[in-house]
This record gives structure tokens, sequence and C-alpha cells, in this order.
């Protein structure tokens, strides 16, 4: 076991190949460090992030790993997060692991991601020292290149109403170009992904384990058709199993990947709420689909709007009000000229009546009575007869007949 | 025809005499100046409400109708709106509809309620200028007198679903001595009368019409069990037709007498919306309970929860958090240890694990696999095999995992 320094790292000739094989444009002592830092560390380690940011990916493998660099001590992040750190990556500090990593990646032709590149998903660099350092990829190039994107998410434990919802969602979302982002499991994830393949949309699996896997199997078909049209994504290397820590830091590439993250179904203590306190924890606009209230798996949704201050989506296009200025919004009702209303309540389409009668029954002047007849009058709503005003049924106002 | 005025008024004996068996503890004067103005006013008349509040009904009427008294120029009221509101009033200043409308109520078993009494909605307060000068009642004197109380009100073209709910909330609240309010309409209006019937609790109709009438007519029996059980109440006088003038404004009623409003079902431009804007702008916390975004009996209900800040609303003890205290909001999802999270993931059930592999799959230091294992072992979470460390399978790891 040889510990893993940057010097290490380039001293391994079939791994410093596997990397310019991997990145052809790019220094393959960066691509090595990069790597070893998804292999030694569980995603969303802060302390690792600071380092990279600090020092670099290399930098900060060499002063954490090797014996002979006296390691700086952080501000930010402190002589025993520091300390411990050391002691939680050195288990896995294993170069010939770095090595197996990016064979594996090249073997299922995944490839690397790093945070300069045009590909990168920018919304993650909102998640700061938790940020992932690179992330592994099977796709096309343009899948992650969409200008907006969406995280559509939700319950395993889906029902057909919710499926068919977010089907509709993201089938819609997808053929205005907009590329869609979930996970990778049963029920809600699958029916984001289908829809939006199913319009010749671009779509994008976070995945918890390695690129490598299928997880579940039964979406192995699914996620074939994925990587054909969009990509399917990871930060841990090829080979690592998607455990619960795995899936809880995913949320969080999730829920910053896209411009806000919508929650279809949840049941109540749902794991999608999890990837909802991402989004919220970030500032990006959390979305939620409501449902019966007899369904337990809208539960989660109605949490959310209820405590969480959630929007309530219902549409594609109020998803889309969620990162886009939002459209404005109207009255309750529109607001009727109160006098017209009680005017158009005293007059009768059958008896005529003269004015001091609509006066009386109205609760309006004469004089405002007169001058309201004028105006109707022009307008076709009401007609004189000889003993009196009649209303002229127009179908407006049977609509608003039928409305109070 | 004589005007209103006191004096007028105090002329007419019979009227007198059926002011006095209406209301024998209050001076006969008064009843019939009160009655004199929701025979004069449509409802929300501001001007009448301001003169009232400030010379009080008799002296108001007086200000207003008297040919022989200046009209003192109101502040509140202005010169232009006072001659305006004068010349509204004047085709119905007939002292003779005062005593039809007493006598009417006489033949009902109608009450006259009036601001000072122990039965007044207080809530209705709150309309100001707006709020009504008297109400007309039918039904039992402890109906108005409930400790707390909710409207719920709905569309007249509900779903079963809609009706359901209506009927469980108000069935739930009117058991634990919430008193419901809501309009007399078919649909979400009958279902929360009905439901709060059932558990013989109490419900009150406000009608935009006067309370002799049964509008409409199939809710003629239901109207009967809520005086039975209840009250049925309006701020016009008997025979007064239910205009959509008088809906409008009897909405500010339902609005104003409940500490919270809810919607349970309401079409996308529902009257019933108008309801929840009048809650809205007397500042009544505002409840909207959602439904299948498919359903168009609850896209009012969603726009109520997206556009107005209503409050999502699945249970009658979310009901009640309207208005009583909140009851404390927890996270999105209980914060696990982080470690411990890894740890349960880096061990087996079947495969036992010495230290270094479950550090280097968990990613924690040596030293802290050893101590989380210390403190499982004692919780009986773990179990130490001749090759290694097992995870003992139990429930809750079990949910948890099937959460993920």
């Amino acid at each position: 076991m040889t510990t893993i320094t940057t010097a290490n790292l380039l001293a391994d000739g079939q791994l410093l190949r596997a990397a310019e094989r991997l990145r052809p444009d790019v220094d393959p002592a960066e691509v090595a460090a990069r790597a070893a830092w998804s292999v030694l560390t569980e995603p969303g380690d802060g302390v690792a992030g600071a380092l990279v940011a600090a020092f670099g990916a290399q930098g900060a493998l060499d002063q954490s790993l090797s014996d002979a660099t006296l390691r700086a001590p952080l501000e930010a992040v402190g002589a025993k997060a520091m300390s411990e750190a050391v002691q939680r990556w050195r288990p896995r500090a294993d170069s010939r692991a770095v090595a197996g990593a990016l064979h594996d990646a090249e073997a299922v032709g995944a490839r690397i991601l790093l945070p300069d590149d045009p590909e990168w998903p920018t919304g993650l660099d909102d998640l700061g020292p938790h940020a992932p350092l690179m992330l592994w990829v099977r796709g096309t190039r343009e899948a992650l290149l969409a200008q907006e994107t969406v995280s559509i998410v939700g319950a395993r434990a889906s029902t057909g109403y919710g499926e068919g919802i977010a089907a509709e969602l993201a089938g819609d979302l997808a053929t205005t170009g907009v590329s869609i982002v979930s996970g990778g499991a049963y029920g809600i994830d699958g029916a984001a992904h289908r829809a939006a393949l199913g319009v010749g949309g671009t779509t994008v699996a976070f995945l918890a384990g390695g690129v490598d896997r299928s997880y579940p199997a039964g979406h192995q078909q699914l996620f074939e058709r994925i990587r054909a049209r969009g990509a399917v994504v990871s930060e841990v290397p090829c080979g690592a199993a998607p455990t619960k820590w795995r899936f809880l830091q995913r949320n969080r590439l999730i829920a910053g990947a896209g411009l806000a993250t919508v929650v279809v179904e949840a049941g109540h203590r749902s794991g999608t709420l999890n990837t909802a306190g991402h989004a919220a924890a970030l500032g990006r606009p959390l979305g939620a689909v409501p449902g019966p209230v007899t369904s337990a798996a809208s539960a989660g949704c109605h949490r959310l709007l209820r405590e969480f201050d959630a929007i309530c989506v219902t549409s594609a296009a109020e998803v889309r009000e969620l990162w886009s200025d939002a459209a404005p919004v109207q009255g309750l009702t529109p607001a009727p000229d109160p006098d017209l209303v009680r005017l158009m309540d005293a007059l009768s389409a059958r008896s005529p009546r003269h004015v001091p009668e609509l006066a009386r029954r109205s609760g309006l002047s004469l004089e405002r009575v007169r001058s309201l007849l004028g105006m109707l009058d022009l307008e076709g709503g009401v007609a004189r007869r000889e003993t009196g005003w009649i209303r002229l049924n127009r179908s407006a106002e049977g609509e608003n007949r039928r409305r109070v």
C-alpha cells in the first residue's frame, strides 16, 4: 500500500496514462489528484473542500498525506478538524485505489468532470466546501450544458397520480428545452426521466453509487436510455456502493444542480424531504405538488407547503415561474363596479321596472340609476320598454351569476 | 309614504309594539332605528356605518333623512359622499317598510341582534364602518356564543372528495366544541353544516337573503335543522332577495365571524375566493385544503396556496392551529449522526468486518470507528465475531434503509 501524495501518483505510470486517456486536455497530475480526493473522501467532506480550495487538489493531498510535509494549520479548518480528517482519510490512502478508479471509469466509458469545465453544473458551487471535487459522468457531452435545469424528485412509493403529474411536468418542461435532474429511484424519479426521454428531451440522473452500477437493478435499461440522451452522474468512483450516507449526500447534488427543486409526491417522512431541505438551505426555489389530503403519498408535499414555505405548483408553467420572473399576481376576483352589480341585481329580464323601483331595489339614488342605465343602454345591456327597463341577458352576466 | 326619522318611527304604534315584542329588553326606538338602517341600506354601506358610529342609530337617521335637520358635515364621510348616500337611501325611506320588516321577523320567529348583545359575533366589529348595523337571527340563543368559531366554505360545484373533507373537518371540529360558520349553498357549505349537525355540534349559516327565505329551495330542510341546533343569520330583512351584491357582502360576514376561514374546494374563479379575500383583508388566518391538481374543483385552493399565502390544511388539527398556537415545526428530517450513518453503511449483517476495513469503507478514522463500535455494542446494535464486527438488524435500521 502506497500512501497518496502527488509524487506517488505521478510515480505510477499506468495510473498516469489512464488519467491522460480520460482527460487528454488536462494535466494528468491534476486529474489523478481529483480522482484521489473522490476515492479518499465520503461525499460532502467539508475539510477536503476547504483544503482543496486553499491549496489546490495536489497541494491539499501533500499537505494532508505526505509524512514529509508539515501540515499547515488552516484557519478555515482548525488543527483538530484537520487531524481528524487525516485520520479518516488514511485508511483509504492507497494509490492503487486511485489507479483502480480511473481504470474502472475507462472500462465503462465514464468521463471525468472538473469544476472549471464548461459542462460543470455551476449550481453545485453554491455548496461551498461541501461541493463535489469532481464528477464521474456517463452520457452525452451536451447533457450538462442546458441553460435551464429543474430538479424533479419524489417518493419511490408513488401513486399513479404522482407518476402522471411527474411525467406531465417533466415532459412539458423538457419539450421547451429545460433539462430534468432527478435521482435513479423507482417511482417519481423514473417517471420524470422517462417523460423527458419520451419527448426527446435531456435528463440527468445523479446516483448515490458509482456510475458503473445500476441501482436499482430494474432501472438498468432506463439508465442506458438516459446515458444515450442525457447523463448519469456521481461523485463517488465506480464500484462504490449506494450507501445511506451517499444517498443523503447525493440529494444535495440534485438540489444544487437545478434552478429549482420540485417535489411531486413524498410521504410524511420521505427521504425526498431531505432533498427539499438541501434546496431550501441553498436558497433554491422549492415547489411542491399538492394532492388529495387522503393520500399518504402527498403528505410530505403538504408538509412542505405548510411548514417550509414551499410554493404550490400545479403545472409546468408554474414550475417555470419558480426561477423565471413570476407572472403578475391577479386579485382574487376581478373587482366589479359595486353600483353596477347592484343595479343588475335590481333589473329583471322579464319584468320591466321604472327608475324609482330600480333605485329602491338596488339601494342606489335615482340619479345614479339613471346614469348607469344610460351607460348600460349604450353597451346593449338593458332595453327600455313602455313599462320600464329590462335586463338583456348577456352570456357574461350569466357567467357572473353562476359564480356567486 | 312617511320618510324615516326617529320621530316618525315612534309615531307608528304598531311598529313600536312589534319592536318591543322582538326585544323587550331594549329601548324600542333603538330597535326600530336599527331595523330602519337594515331596510334603508344595502349590506356594507360604509357611510351608514360611519354615521351610526358618530351619532348612534337614531341620531344618524335624523341627520340623514329629516328635512328639518341640518346635516352635519362629517369628517369621516365628506359632504359629497353624505349627499350621495342620502340620495340612495331616500327611495327606501318609508317607515312602513320598517314596520313590515319587524312584523315579518315576528311572523317567522326571527330575533334581532344588536352589536352590544352578548351573542353578537364580535369578529364582525373588525369590519369597521362596513360591519352590519344589526342581524336578523333564527335559531338557538347558544348558537352564537361559542368560544371558538371557524368558517368552512367552498364551491357549490364540489366533488365527493371535497364534500368528504368538508364533512371530516367540520365534524371533527364541531365535536370539540368549535362552532362552524358557512353559507347556505349546495356543495361544501351544505356538507359542513350537515357534518356539524351530525355530531351534535353547533353550526351557523349566514344567508345573502332574508332569514325567512330558503335559498336554495332544496336546503329548506337543512335550514330547519340548522335553526333547531344552531342559527341562520342575515343582515338584510325578511323578504329580501339573495342578490349577487348581497352574496358578495354576505361573504364578508362569514370571513369576519370565524377565527379563521378554510376553503375546502373552489374553482379557479370561484365566488368562494371572494370570502377568502375578505378573510385576508381582515387579517384572519386563511387555510386552503389541497386536492388533486387534476381536479378543477381544487384549482382555487391551489391559487390561494400559491398566490395568496393561504396555509395548507389537511386535518382538523391543522385547522385548529390556524388560530391557536402553532405546533412547533420539526426539521424536515431528523438529523442523524453522520458518522453513525456511515459506520452502519459500512457494517454488514452477514460478513464480519474488522476495524481497518470498516474505517476504509466508512471513510472514518480507526479511532472513530472503535469509539462508535463501543457505543453500538452497548446499545446492542453490533456484535463482535471472531472474524470482525457485524450489524445486528434492528427494525429501526430497517426503517431507515427503506427510506433512502
